[in-house]
């Protein structure tokens, strides 16, 4: 579409905006575009042209060089090597060389990260570790409060109460905001999700890790939404334990594992409620007795789900020359660029941000509240259009920005169908 | 290879054999194979034609449809439709469609059987849940004892006594065979590997399930190395629980999602210890609550890896007009002509067959042992000639016999190499 077509269609949509003020934001989103060195990373992937597509906080995009990569696996690894890819192919070390492509992403040293499972498994496994590393390092501690922000993620405040039900603790659920203020000499183990899956909102991971720590207790971070959106430095920061989804910002496919974090001082005593056969120091001596492996590795059960993990190893390579501080950078311009047109193009009243204006409290998203009802119909309108988010019951549109594909274009194109579909 | 060089190699192979012996066994697996009405359907999957491919039972071969089939999932299902797919693909009611399609297999009524996770995962849920469901229904039994059978696959055990040591009970390894007489009144919960992973050992489901209930306790029934390659009859023999493996005879490919069944009587009080938000009643509510959905979605925890399920789905596929008594046949065919190969071939004393000579304690592998140490160099030279098993330590060959891709011929050709190398 030329810019001629775009503003008369925009102008025809928008009769309360004038055509010069269309004209100013496709300009800037034009110049935004050329000026992007990150502009050139959507060919790393296939997308169609026709979709603005901000639903990468649910499942990102295909990288071009996974459907090859897959192909290979599957004919040659599976269909001719067949047992022997366990060894030959490297399946068999792939959840822990796949973490290492995950670390520096996420601000971890290598060796720290195991993928594998989903990320509600793996939240079972931190928060019971904690548990039992808090018993490990305090005794008789008397602590029976398990910290779950109140705004969670669902599955995370259901697996909390799992966890809590088994280890002798109780959930309370804290506003993430009162959390510093709230943990206190009776609090075990904090679960905190990094970026608030809803309003997109970003919780001070440095500030709330050295009040629990300060506290005497352990914090888990659920990364779903801030793992390749956005500096973590779990390292850094001294965080315990961190769990983080993969086929949303990295891409790796519908339902690709989990990973897992654990810090360094807590690895050795890394004491998991699902210890299988792969996470045993020696899996193939088959010994009736349990003896954990060392590292990363304590944190693996079962056989790895090869065919999903090597989609994830392939669609990691988009990361080759990206640092993860210039995908914030464009991720905040982004986000900043869609507000302003959203206000520009939508009639006053008709949305309500909710994601936080402070670029250090908003994560990659952008969450507009609309009247409640509205949020399914006015999607399928968007979705029709070619710009494809998603909502969250009752009254939430949630838009999310993948600095690699999404560009300045993109913001302008949603936040102008946005207000077509709203007058 | 015509029956003449084959004749002439085995010839050269098994000075002790004369060739009219050798000649007759060719004829034999000739015969056999021209009989059998399963032969077609090595068509059905992509295995090297040079390759006597008995390591099914650990990894199975890759089913024809598979690839075509996966790389629609990633192009279109993925890359064009994007998240539109988790509904009009189908790919949200993949764990439940899928579970309907093993369920035949096992002899499960459809909406019992739900695929995800590992099978250490789902032992875990299957144990934790049978032990919640005894208080349930005994009310303050005091019984502590979790009996699992003493050469179990190592991951049951290691998850067993996790289970036990988060529910209260004690673990207890026991002789499958004294199984029945050593159930009792101190019994809450027994695990039993349905085959032996190692001897390839049958071990009398009914009979045992019926001795666990009288005992008043329940039983969970490991059926990685029996499912796809026998009847199992869930329903028929009121087994409480059971999981199982769906990349060994049920060609799911690596790493494949493990299924999990939950009988009947005990869906509506099935009390997971992995509640993840794909369990909820409604998912999509997104609510702080939890409520387990009905039947077996209850048994689902995260997200579904969908790329590792819907290879597994298109796998099934071949199980299109093939009856479970007919690959039954079949395998007791195999593994008995495979035996008398054997015999004939392999210098006296050189190997001892461990797996039962009665139909009706054998699974689907012939175990042999040999001298400590040798096992690993001669599956190495059994794999140089094309003939592909496996090993456990530290002194058995492992030949899997899958009656939809392996031939007679091969069985014959297999215990020839063998002989050959063993001389």
């Amino acid at each position: 579409m030329s810019d001629h077509q775009a503003a008369s269609e925009g102008a025809q949509a928008s009769g309360f905006l004038d055509v010069q003020g269309l004209g100013r934001l496709l300009k800037r989103a034009a110049e935004l575009d050329a000026a992007d060195a990150l502009a050139g990373f959507r060919e790393r992937f296939l997308l169609p042209d026709s979709l603005v597509y901000l639903d990468g906080n649910s499942l990102g995009a295909l990288p071009a060089a996974v459907p090859g990569r897959l192909g290979e696996v599957v004919g040659r690894e599976w269909g001719e090597l067949l047992i022997r890819s366990w060894d030959e192919s490297g399946w068999w070390s792939a959840p822990e060389r796949i973490g290492d492509l995950i670390a520096p992403i996420v601000g971890a040293s290598a060796g720290r990260i195991v993928v594998g499972d989903s990320t509600s498994v793996n939240i079972f496994k931190a928060l019971v570790a904690a548990a039992r590393r808090l018993d490990e390092l305090a005794g008789d501690h008397g602590r029976d409060e398990l910290l779950v922000d109140a705004s969670t993620f669902p599955t995370d405040g259901y697996i909390a109460r799992s966890a809590a039900r088994m280890t002798g603790l109780r959930v309370v659920p804290v506003d993430p905001a009162e959390l510093p203020g709230r943990v206190g000499p009776a609090t075990a183990v904090v679960l905190v999700n990094h970026a608030d899956y809803r309003s997109g909102r970003l919780h001070d991971l440095p500030g709330i890790t050295e009040a629990v720590h300060a506290a005497g207790a352990l914090v888990v971070w659920d990364l779903c939404h801030s793992a390749g959106a956005l500096p973590v430095d779990l390292d850094t920061h001294g965080v315990d334990y961190a769990v983080g989804c993969t086929y949303k910002y990295l891409n790796g496919g519908p339902g690709a594992p989990a990973f897992l974090y654990v810090a360094q001082t807590h690895q050795a005593t890394f004491d998991s409620p699902l210890p299988g056969w792969n996470s045993h120091a020696d899996p193939f001596g088959m010994t009736a007795q349990y003896r954990p492996a060392e590292g990363a590795a304590r944190g693996r059960v079962g056989t790895p789900d090869i065919l999903s993990m090597l989609s994830l190893e392939a669609a990691l390579g988009v990361w080759e020359d990206v640092s993860i501080e210039a995908v914030r950078a464009k991720s905040l311009a982004l986000t900043d660029f869609f507000l302003e047109c959203v206000e520009a193009y939508v009639p006053a009243g008709r949305v309500q941000p909710i994601t936080p204006l402070n670029h250090a409290e908003r994560g990659s998203q952008v969450a507009l509240r609309v009247p409640a009802g509205d949020a399914g119909p006015l999607m399928q309108k968007l979705i029709a259009r070619g710009v494809v988010g998603d909502f969250r019951r009752p009254d939430v549109l949630r838009f999310g920005f993948t600095p690699l594909y999404v560009s300045f274009a993109d913001a302008e194109r949603a936040a102008r169908v946005l207000g077509h579909i709203s007058e």
